[in-house]
Formats: structure tokens, sequence, C-alpha cells
């Protein structure tokens, strides 16, 4: 007989209301919601009287274990996991990227291999298109639950970038197979220039890690989005923007909308609450992500942005993730390869990414609703059921609601820490947030019925997430 | 002790949400909404499987018995609200409407003392402002739950109409204390001059009806609108456009909220669906409304406007009404009134209005959700959630989940009927949608936990419906 | 046999060239323009080598011997018109302003009188259209070479106001008759309403005449633009917006010219180098004028729209003019009338106005050309040529150039002067600009081959100016 | 003694103005316009009397003796001058187009070579840049008289292509330098993908020549055209859209200018009157160009777009040229090459261009005058005023007025051929316009004082036409 698991008593915000009620599991799945439901004797039950109760968040956007700039990003679908479920995270959506002369088939395989038993909370992955024979698979990957791409505009380098033909062939595919093409939108050419008018010695000396957001001016980012959304408007294929850094991309977002075209953005948390002033750190190049974290009107832009729509994909910006993508110090000082005797660092050859798993809903939490910039309901709305919905779980994850999946999390709204990496599920020895003051952090974290976070400590099983197969609606 | 409902087996949407459930109903109250839900041996058990549930709908923008164009309109609270009933509606919003010498107060007794006893399901009105003076009696009205005030531009002849200084006063205390303004805007000096240009017996010989659209051209809604979002915008006051029936509206609409100006925009029923080659038929004078209904061109923008926005209160329209304001053949026939010996009649003596409490939710369901335009969750968010929640009922009505108020409506997705005047509530002799193929009236409908219309037939009780105060959010 | 001139060398600035050239005059026209050019030993040498040489400008927009405000401004079709000759002006265009009992053609005749014999330079004037009866008189004054007309959106007091039927009415007419209709936009309702609730006597001692400023936010004007916008989009009625004082005013003529409404803006003088912190001297009183002088930010956006749009009129703004209507201390301080005993004036008695004919073209020629804004071509753009297009003078006045009436200005580069009232033409005792050091001003000035300037004196002939004839292109 | 010639009686039409007068010219150079001027007995009379008379017009877009696409376009400086001659054009201005392994100052001495000597009326080019290092070279050819550079944005086979990189510092150093950068747009990598899916023998066998359009979608043009504004944007560099052929286009041009950004655009002459049925005809191989002749919508469009703006650039277009590149029959038929025993074309084999210079002030003059679309005065603005102001000749070409060069074209209004290419200067044996009634040929053309065409024969004498230098105002 299924297992039940009764929690009392809790404030449930839904992407569109708040009430008291207690939320009836049976099984993996959320069986009834109400005031003083009857359970069977057997039941657990969860008190969660005075607490915040919201459905299981995504972050849609993680790249765990992933060879990148020299590199293996240190968080693992173990480590990442673990910290996706302490922060109330309960589904991750990572990136199988192909090398450009395997098939899309293949990195699928790939990914499958490095997750494997790995995982304490559901995921799946996007597939990034790195070369022109990929357009041919797509519908392959759509058939088995793959319903979402990745075109990177930049990182040639990396063999992963896509030119226009390709991201017009895949929205074309798109718009006929009912897919969605992911974009990282960088201008890659004017961008190259950039980089190679500061790549000197002397300039390296005396700027340091500054020099990687003086190369990339928020216009880098901007026209980029442009071209995608022109392409987006000629082939009516659905496209999204990935980890959207600068306010002129919300504005064109903004205007895009406005005349019909189909293409959503998202953005990341540290581009909320991180800005480029950070670069001037002793450590600055650990801040290095790729876009990096912008200025302070961005910031409120993007803030703007994300209230912006009503609940669903109408907004300016719909999803907040983190395109978690974590390195050790260790794994940064890549940066002095060759230079270090000459007494600077080389930007270019730092390791972009950084952690942010276990504290995107705290951010959001923070400074979103305790700062009073957005609502509880606008933060279930970004982090949990348009994420679901705009990535193809709408019927299983990101509501609180019967017959979904029983992935909740339980945030005591009156506790607060100190951010402290060596408190943090991740591998990583440092943490961007370093310090911070953050509420949100989950209590409790259910994943199709399994406790897996209980009083802020990870007691679920590694291996119990399991690969999620989506569509799009 | 309480009593209790449970309603088995729906398919329930809500806003942004469809699933299978039951809903527990304690006193007037859901308590629970889950798979399956225990309930006490007492409780009243209502079957709907393979029936769609939906939150009991809003209709906020009625005129029962209101006194005008020379008549009395000829549906009050006792044949509206069953109306509502049988079409899925609970609450409906009426407008008290004082003439320029009579107090707020004064118009609001009068309106309590209308509808008294006599209401099957709940209600509540906004307060029109036709002076000056009524200005500084809005704070009383908030303070009574009424926060939600009107504004003519038009009908100077009824004594209703404000000009530009009274819009504008009125929506600086709206920003201060709280309140919304909603205004029927057309734009008066112009109007009353094509109408002028009209109004010989020549032309009235030979246009008949039809008059009353030549002289409606959408610029006249058009520039009003235009002008009402100008003093939105210098005043920060919240505006609302009722029964908009434009394109060119949505247009305005839109660019507004683009530019962040705090207006909203409702559209009723008659407009989604009839157009103005109705005047050309016999009677045509019978579909005279104010505004008028416009063009095929306006009826395809106005669904798309609806379409916009996700749920919530961004869309270019995000409500639907009736404007309410039922007139009799016999009525209609003032027409004739000193011309009929001379074998016309005169448009701009025709009580305007039609009846439309019943088929509201129909015509949405039927050319809304069945033609494929808007989805089940966007019916229920534009006929029950958003006009809840911009009505500043968000606490109670509009939604279904525990805590809110148990109105219901239960409809046969199976059952198509043919619109017979007949056979409707209405003490109308004529139905502008007579012979229409409609689904989507209500086989059930509960008000407050009370089942008030049960297999299509009304079994409310008379004064059940209760006045609901209100509150802005 | 017709006298001949030869004005030698000068620089001579069309609407887009610069060069160095003759002219030579041929009676009351320009006979050729050359280098070197041969004339009659008869002919009259001017030597304008090293000066400035340009069309005698139009001053479209003047009020004299006006009765206004309890009063009549102080300078007449002679002090006005020599006024005009001395800064380089060659043809006014005045207002023949019926009441609303009188027709067109009376105001005609009374406008007629009042400048026969008067004046030193050429001379029309528009027709305001005052009441209804009005509209149907247009035909006749476009016959009689008078196409433009004029609506005050306010000034009830006068007895000059239009509403909206009026304006609509009208310029239906412009569209089938060929005319124009000229427009003080002022949204006249909610200004009433600023007006009354700082109508008392303790407001008026605190704050004096700010409260001119105070009572006319910026949307005052706005809204009454945009509303006449709308009116030309659906009538196809051409417009014009007069004395257009702020920049929300040139970003709407912006917009609608971009959507191709048939609209023109022109702003004055004194919009472009007066701000609002005048009110604040001792006799701020004495710079009340009608819409009054805004802030600094106005004056900049205004030079902007200045620049924009090519020769002609497709720019923001296209022409600039005065709004003369001059009154003398004594007059201004009818706003003591009554309340002087108590010790403080009353800002809605002022007769608005002040003089301004001398000094446009050196407010031009000084605050945009020497300080870099625009360049001489534009001056001559808004200053002659577009204003004579527009206007209807196109084939005769506001052009260099062969068989164009010999309206000359010639200015000397190098000569600036401070201004000070009692060395203007102006039978004002003060001026708005008393003390601005500016250059600019006729050297001499030529009016149909006639020197009426020379040496920067007037020796013209009273009753030389003649009334022209109008016909729009 | 300088020799004189004088105009007589003719109609002058400026970009501004339309009068009657005599032109006398001395030596090289304008030196009087005027009404009866006296003339030396020696002077040579011209009589225009009921002619129009115009400046001589440019063609700021030819290429010459091109090599390109296989061949070498068949008209070179001496057939191309005398085409230019006969249709009222006195300056052309080619294209300096060097390998990328060339030095700009290489490909001018190429271009020197290539014209020396062989011209008829004035010319100059402007320069290619087709490799990286060519930017560092663009301060040298300014400093010589040649501000306007070239980049395409696709032909990577012929080796011209520029990517975004180049793009961009061309325009920051035009910004710094004071230089204009034109630009080829149209996207490369979607048409490329665009041409491969069609470039089957199958689909050209059944298409021919009309896969030239299917391969190009508007949006081919307009993606390119959104990308350079971008760039012009935030480098603040001056740019121009050469041979801009879509309404798309004219969209972009009008929003950027609204938004203040440095970009002008110019169309050719079959824009204006072609449209790509002509692929249909038999041999409809012969009209391919590039970027092709489009629908009939956008020719509408670019009519008025034409229309905009006043006089000067302010307009969506404020040039017509021709790109000129004339193929003769023989040429174009390399299309068979290789295919032609399997029975089909190869449209990516056709050397695309047409001739044009000849006919280009025809069309305009016919299409655009005489069917009303424009005036004269317009006609002069685009055709002669506006092209010699934006290429850094408007000090001496493009206008009539003392002091400019006597570049005057002679128009008989009443003449009217049927174009037949034998007729035609051209090399080329056959013509796009063949059969059409075109009026507005030069009856007279003088260059620099020169009578170039007489009496419609060409009378100049080869080598008169010199290089000239240019700067940008």
């Amino acid at each position: 007989m299924a297992k039940h698991t009764i929690i009392r008593g809790g404030t449930i915000h839904t992407a569109s209301e708040s009430f008291v009620a207690d939320i009836l599991i049976e099984g993996e799945r959320i069986k009834a919601v109400g005031a003083g439901l009857g359970a069977p004797a057997s039941a657990t039950a969860i008190n969660a009287r005075g607490m915040d109760v919201i459905p299981g968040c995504l972050d849609v956007h993680v790249h765990l274990a992933l060879p990148f700039g020299g590199s293996v990003s240190c968080d693992d679908f173990d480590s990442g996991t673990r910290g996706a479920a302490c922060g109330g995270i309960t589904t991750v959506i990572d990136f199988a990227i192909p090398s450009k002369t395997m098939t899309l088939d293949e990195a699928d395989k790939v990914w499958h291999k490095k997750s494997k038993g790995e995982a304490y909370v559901d995921y799946t992955w996007h597939v990034a298109l790195t070369d022109k024979a990929h357009v041919g698979q797509m519908q392959g990957m759509i058939d088995r639950g793959l319903p979402t791409f990745k075109s990177f505009m930049i990182y040639e380098s990396e063999g992963w970038n896509s030119d226009d033909a390709l991201l017009y062939a895949a929205l074309q595919n798109c718009r006929k197979m009912g897919g969605m093409l992911l974009v990282h939108a960088e201008s890659p050419r004017v961008l190259d220039l950039l980089i190679e008018r500061q790549h000197s010695p002397a300039k390296m000396r005396k700027h340091g890690a500054k020099l990687h957001a003086v190369t990339r001016p928020n216009f880098v980012e901007a026209e980029a989005i442009e071209r995608f959304i022109k392409w987006c408007e000629v082939t009516g294929g659905q496209g999204y923007v990935v980890h959207m850094s600068t306010g002129e991309g919300a504005d064109l977002i903004k205007a895009a909308k406005a005349r019909g075209i189909p293409v959503h953005a998202e953005t990341c948390a540290q581009y909320l609450v991180l800005d480029d002033s950070r670069f001037a750190e002793k450590n600055g190049h650990l801040y290095a992500c790729c876009p990096q974290i912008k200025k302070k009107a961005d910031i409120e832009r993007l803030w703007k942005a994300l209230e912006t729509g009503g609940s669903g994909t109408d907004g300016e910006v719909c999803v907040v993730s983190t395109d978690t993508c974590s390195f050790t110090k260790a794994q940064k000082d890549l940066w002095w390869q060759g230079t270090k005797k000459d007494g600077y660092g080389d930007w270019t050859k730092i390791p972009m990414g950084m952690p942010g798993l276990e504290t995107m809903v705290p951010i959001v939490y923070t400074l979103g609703v305790r700062a009073g910039r957005i609502s509880m309901n606008k933060l279930v709305d970004c982090c949990a059921t348009t994420p679901a919905q705009v990535m193809g779980l709408g019927e299983s994850k990101g509501r609180i609601a019967p017959g979904y999946d029983a992935d909740v999390a339980i945030i005591d709204p009156k506790r607060t820490i100190s951010v402290d990496w060596k408190k943090l599920q991740s591998n990583c020895d440092w943490s961007p947030f370093q310090g911070m003051k953050l509420g949100g952090f989950a209590h409790t974290t259910l994943c199709r019925g399994q406790v897996v976070v209980k009083n802020h400590k990870v007691v679920g099983k590694k291996g119990f997430g399991r690969f999620v197969k989506r569509k799009l609606g």
C-alpha cells in the first residue's frame, strides 16, 4: 500500500494564491489540499504551521561535471542535487553537450551514464546542437522526452558554437516538431575583437579580472539577442534566451513579445544580486562567469522585468535559474597559467562559472520577496510553475495541486543565515555569496513524496532522483 | 455543525491548471481539494465525473432595475441573479448611480433597498460619480467596502456625465485612498456632433437603426480611452476601461501597459460575438447597446487581446463582463415615440442595453474554448479569478482552493442548446443570441456551499445572495 | 521703369546652402543671384561684404492691439511692424478673432481696419473660430486668401474657446477645402481645476506669480496636443500646434509624424530661452504668457526638436514664432486689482503675453546658431522658408531666389548688443530679455525691394506694408 | 579669359523650390541665377524656355569594369560615363575593391589607372574594406579625399566579405576620423543555407531563375540591416545602407532614425520599378542583380520612404542610385556553365548586376514625378543635392547656386521615348527596362560648364571627366 504523508497547516503559496491548508501525499503524488484533511493513521505528519510551503522548485540551467575551459566543473550530480534539495529545488535540468563529431544520441548516453545513480532529486537535460548534422537528429531527442535544445553563439574554442544558419534551421525544426531552442546569446566576432584589443600583458597586469567586464559591454549580449529574436520571428520557432544578464535584453524581449514573436527569457540569481564591481576585489577572477555579472542598473531592470507579465510566460523575464558551473579556487587559478611568473593573470583562461544551486531560491526569497520587490506568488511562478511549464513538465512538476508530483519545499520564514561555503553542499571551496544574510533555504524538501531534506539536513538517498521525460504543451 | 458537500471527480480548472479531483465544502467555504477525499457521512455528494468544474464566475458589470433612457431596465436583482446562477455566475456587481444632487451615501442606500432580499447569488456595486461633490465622498464608500467608482464620459442627458476635471480628481483620490476608477469611455462632444448630423427624418427613414453605428465610429471610443489613459498616467490612479468594444482600444491599452501606466480593460460578451450587421435586421434597433457592437475585425482583435498577458491583469483585456441592461421589445419601441406616424424610428430614443448575464460564460465557453481561441484556464482567469482579484474580492471569490468561498460552477461538456429567450431567466422577451448553439451553461451552481442551480434548474432561495464587501489589494 | 537695388557680396544663406553672391532686385522682386552681377547704373548698391544675408523672416504668430484679459495689447501694427523690421522680419501674421456672435467676415473687416495704413512690413492674419457657426464660413475666408484658422481649447472667459466638436468639424473642412487649423492646446477642465485649487488668498500671498507655473504642469499641454492629434488623424485635416512649450509636445509630434498624421508644430522664441524660475523674481508676474514658460529640460528638448527633419515641415518643430502680445507694466499690474490692499497679486488677472517681434531672430541667431545648436541654414528654414511655405506664402516669401519677393535681412555677424527695452521699437516699457547679450538684429532690412531698416534704424514708411493673400500648397 | 555660357529661361528646380530664371556660367562654375541676366557677348546661349533645369545628378553607386562573378562588368568608365551624361548624371561614384591581400592604396591606384582619361563626367570611388588590415589604412584614404568606405556582409567567394568585427572596427574609425561606412546588407549564413537547400538539379530544372528570389526572402536583407544599425548605434559611426530593396529595410531605418542612430539608406532605380515576376520570363536570369528585385509591395513602400524627411538625409531613404554593374547576355549565360547539357541553368553562377546609369533619372522622373508620387524638388533632392551632400561633395556638386560647379541637366518635359538598349550608351546588349516609355533623359547636360550632351547626343570629350576629392561635412 502506498505510503502517506501529510503536511499540516502550512501557508501554501501557488503562482497565484496563498492560503493555509494541509497537503496529503499518497505515494509520489499530491492527493489532496485542504483544511483539516483526514489521513491514514500510518501517515507521516509534518508540521508546517507558520511555515511557507511552496512547490519544489526547478533549476533549469545547470552544468554538473562539465568539461569546460580546460577543467571539469566540480559539482556533479551528487553534490549538485544535494545542494538543490537544500535550496528547495527538486528538479534540475543539465545540458548534454556533444562535440561536433558526436551524435546527439551519443551525448545523451554520456549524460545518462554520468547521472545514473547519483542524484538526490529529479533531473533531465537540454541537448546542445554543436554541428549542422545535429539538426537532423532533433526529432529523435524529442521522441525520447528531450524537447529542448541549446545553441551557443560563442565558444568556438570549445567547438560548441552555432552560426546563424544552425540557429535558423534548428528553430524551423522547433516550429515543425514542437521543440524549443535555448540560446547563449553573445555576439561572437565583436566579442573576439574586444578581447583581442585588451589581451596584452600590460593591460592584463594593469586591469586584471576587470577585463572580463571591459570586453563584454552590454551590447555584446544585446546584439545577439536581437538577432536571435529575428530568427524566432521569421521561422516561427519558439526561442528562449538563457542567462539574460542585461537591461537591454529585457527591453528587447519586451518589444518582441509586444510584436507577438515566440521568445522567452530567463535570468540567473547572480544577475539579480552581483555587479561587476566584484572584479576589482582581490580574488575578483573567481567571479568570472559567462555572460559576466553586469551593472547595478541591470540588476534593477531585471527585477522589474521579473515583475511583468502576470503568471506564466508573458513577462519580460519568466524564469530564474542559476547556470551553476562550479569551479574551485584551484581550478579558477588556471588564469595564472604561464603568466604567474610575470605577475599577472590572464582572464581568458579562467574556467567561467560559479556555484549557485543551493542559493537560488534563498536569493529570490531574500532580495525579492523580503525586500518587497516581488510577492511569494511570483517567486513560485518564476522558480517553479513557469519553469516546469515552459520546459515541458507542466503536468507533473512545479505546482501544489492534486495529481501533481509531491515535490514540496518548506521554508521557515523566521530563519536567516550568513552564507558560508563551508556549510553548503557544493564541492566548491568558495561562494560568490559568502557572508550574505539569506533566508529561504528549505527546512524540509520532499521530492515525489520522499523527504530529501529534513531540518536543513540532507536525509535523502543518492540515486533516488530520476530522469524525467518532458513534452512541450 | 456545518453542512458538508463533496463534489466528486470533476475536472477542476483554475486560472493556471486543470486536474481531476474532489472538492470538499464545509459550510460556506472550500475545505479541501483532492483525490478520493474523505467526507462526513452526512455530506451531500455531487457527482461531477466527466464534468468541467470551475470557480463560480463574476459578472462585474450589470445594471439591474436601472432607470435609464426613459425606462427602467427589466431585469432586477431577482431575475438577474437567477440568470447569473444558470450561467455559472455567483457574484454580480451593479452600479449605484446617484443623480447630481444626491450623495453617494444616498445612492448606496437606494441600491441596498433595491437589492435587499432579492438575490439568488452574491452582489455588490460600484458607485458612480456624477458630480464634483462626489469626489469628496469617496473615502466613505471605500470604508464601507465599496472601493470601485464609475465615471461616464457621456450621458449628459441622464445627468451622469463627468468632465476631465472630475476624472482627474477621482483618479487622484484612487491613488491616495486605494480605489479604482471605472470609465465609460466615449468622446462626448464629437459624438453629439455626429448624432446631430444624422438626426433628420430623411436620414432616419433611410438608415434606421444603422445610424447607431454610423454615429459612433471606433475613434469615438478610442479618443476617450486615450484621454483616460493620460489621466491615469499623470495621477498614478488605477483606471479600468469598462465594456471596451474596439480593436483600437486594445492597441491603446497594450501601449499604455508597455509604458507602465496603471490601467486595465474589460470587454463584454456581446463584443466578442455580435457585429453591427445586426442593425440591418428588421428589428435591428433591439441590438442598440452602448457602446454599440462593432465590426468583425474588432471581434477578432478583442479575442486576441484576451489571449495576452498570462493569468492576472497584465493582458490587453483581462475581464469579460456583460453590461447587462435588459429592455423588453416594448421598452425598445420607445424609438417610435412621436415618429411612428411618420414611418420611422429615432435611434436616439432607444433605451440602450441588452440582457446577457445567463449567456456570458456560455459565449466564452463556446466561441472561446470550444472554438480553440482560448483555454479553459483562460476562461476561468477572465470570468472568475481576475475579476474577483481586480475588484477586491481576491481573498474570497473566483478561485477553487481551500479557504475560498465555495462558489462553484459545474458544466456538462457534452451539452449544447439552442438559445431561446423563452427558456432563459431574464424578464426580457427577446435575446440577442436567439438561436445560437451554445454550451457552457451551468449544470450545477453552488454559491457559498449552497446549491443554487441543479440539473440546469434554479433551486436556490431568493434572498440567499448577500452584499459582499470589497477591498483592493 | 522699375527701381533696381543690388546687394553686393554678402554670404547668402538659404534653407539648405550658404554661398557668397550678389542679389539683384528689380522692383519688388529678386531678379538674380550671382557673383559679380551687372546692374543698371541707377541701381542702389548695398554693400553686404562680410555680412550674413538671409530671406526676410516671418513671424506667423502675433497679436497686435488685441483686446485681451481686460486690456488691449500695447503693440499695434505700427510699433509691431517697426519692431519686426528691426528684427529682420518682413511678414507678420496676426489673428482675427471674432466674438461668438460675430461672423468671420466681420472679424476680417475689423482687422483690415485696424491694420490699414499702419504697417511697415507685410502682414495677414489667421482667422479664429470661436463659434460653431464659424465652421460654415471657412470657405469664404479661404477664397479671400485666408486659408489658416485658429481654435483655442481654453479661454472660455474670453468667449474664444472651442470644444472637440468644433475642432473636429473645422479639421474636416480643412481636409476638404485645403485649409489648416492652428490650435492653442491646453486642456481646459483640468486646468480650471488646478487653478481653482490654488486660488485662495493664502496661497496667492505665499506663492505669487509662481502659481502660474504650478497650475499648468506640462501634461496640461500634452493632453490637449494628444487629443488634437487624434482629431487630425481621424479627419485627415492638417493641424498645426502653435506656441508648443513642452518636451512632451515634441515627443507627441514625433510619434504622430512617424504614423503619418498631418500635424506640424511651432514653438516661440521665449520657450527656447526663458524658464519658470523667472516667476520667483520680484516682478515675476510680468513673465506671465500663455502657455507659460516651462523648465530648462523643455528648452533643451525644443532645441533638439528644431534640429530634426531636414528642411521643410518634417521636423518635430518646424517653425519659430513669438506669440507677441505685449502688455506694459501698468497693464500687467491688473493683477493687483482688488487684492493690492491685501498685499498680494492674483495671477489669474494678469493679461498674459509679452513683446517679442524684434528679438525673435536675434534669439535664434545667438542661442541657436552662435551657440552651435543649429546652423544658419536651419535658422533660415524655421524662421523664413518653412513658415512661408506652411502658411501659404511659399511662392512669394521666405526664399532668396529669382522671382521671389525681395524680402531680405542683412545681419552684421560681428555685432552684439545688450537688450534694452528703451531702445526697442515696442511700446512696452519692459522686456523679458532685458540685459541679454544678443546678436542677429538686422543691419538692413528690405521688404519687397524697399529698404525698411538701414544701419539698424527704421527708414521705412508707415503704410508701406500690405495685406498679402495666401494659398496652401 | 573664362568662357561664359548662359542658360536662358528654364524652369529651375532645386531641392526646395522651382522658379523660372537664367543661369550664367563662368568657366566651370555657376556665376549667377536670375531673370534676364546680362552676359558677355561671347557667351554661349542655351535656350531652356519650357524646359526643366536641374542640377547635374550623381549616381553614387556604380561598378565600371568590375571583375565579378567570373566576368568583368561590361560597362567601363567610357561607356558608363557616356550613359550617365545622357541620363543627366555628371558625377559617378564607383567602388575600389581590393582583394584581401592588397592594400587600400593599391586598390586606389588600380582604380585611378582604370579610369584615367576615360570619363566624360566627373567621378570618384568608395574604398572597400575586405580585410582586417584595411581598417588601419582608412585615415590615409580620407586624407586623399576618399572618406567613404564599403563593407560587404556577403561575397565570401569573391573574398570581399566583412564580419561583424570588421564592421564594428570600421564604424569606430568613421566616428573618430569623420568617415562613413556603406554596407551591402545581406545575412550571409542563412543565405548560404537557403541557397544550399535549393541547389539541386531537380529544383534548378523546375524553378530556374526564380530560385534567385526564393533563396533571398526579405528577411535576409532585414536581419543584416538590423545588425548594421546596432553597430552604428553602439559605435556612433555614420552608416549608410546601399541598394536597400525591401520595405522591411525602410521600417528599420525609420525606427533607427527615430532613436537618433546615425544611419542613412539609398535605394536603386530598379527597386522602384521592377518586381520578381521578371524571373519567370524566358530570359529571367538576365534580371539577376544583388540584392534581387523584390515584390510590388516593396516598390510601393520604397516610394513612400523616399517621400519622407523633407530635403536632406532625414528620410527613410534619402538617395537613389543604380548599382550599375552591366553584364551582356553572353556573360549572363555563365549560368549554363556545366549544366546546359542537362537542360538547366544554375542561378548561382550568374554574374549579378544590370545596366542602369542612363535610365536612373528617367525612372525617377517618369514613375516618380510624372506619376504624382514625388515632386521635381524631391527628384533633385534624392538624385543630386542629398547624394552630393552625404558623399562629401556638398560644397561643389548637386546644387544650382552661385559658386557651385556648373553641372546642369536640361530635360524636355514633352519628350517620352520607348527604351531600346540599341540606342543607349551602355555596352550591354539588353536592358531591364526595354520597351518602357520613359521621359526625363537629358536634352542637354553640362559638367563643370562644358556641354557634354546636346540635343540628346554625346558631344563631350573622353577624358574631360576628372577625379574629384571629397570631404564629409
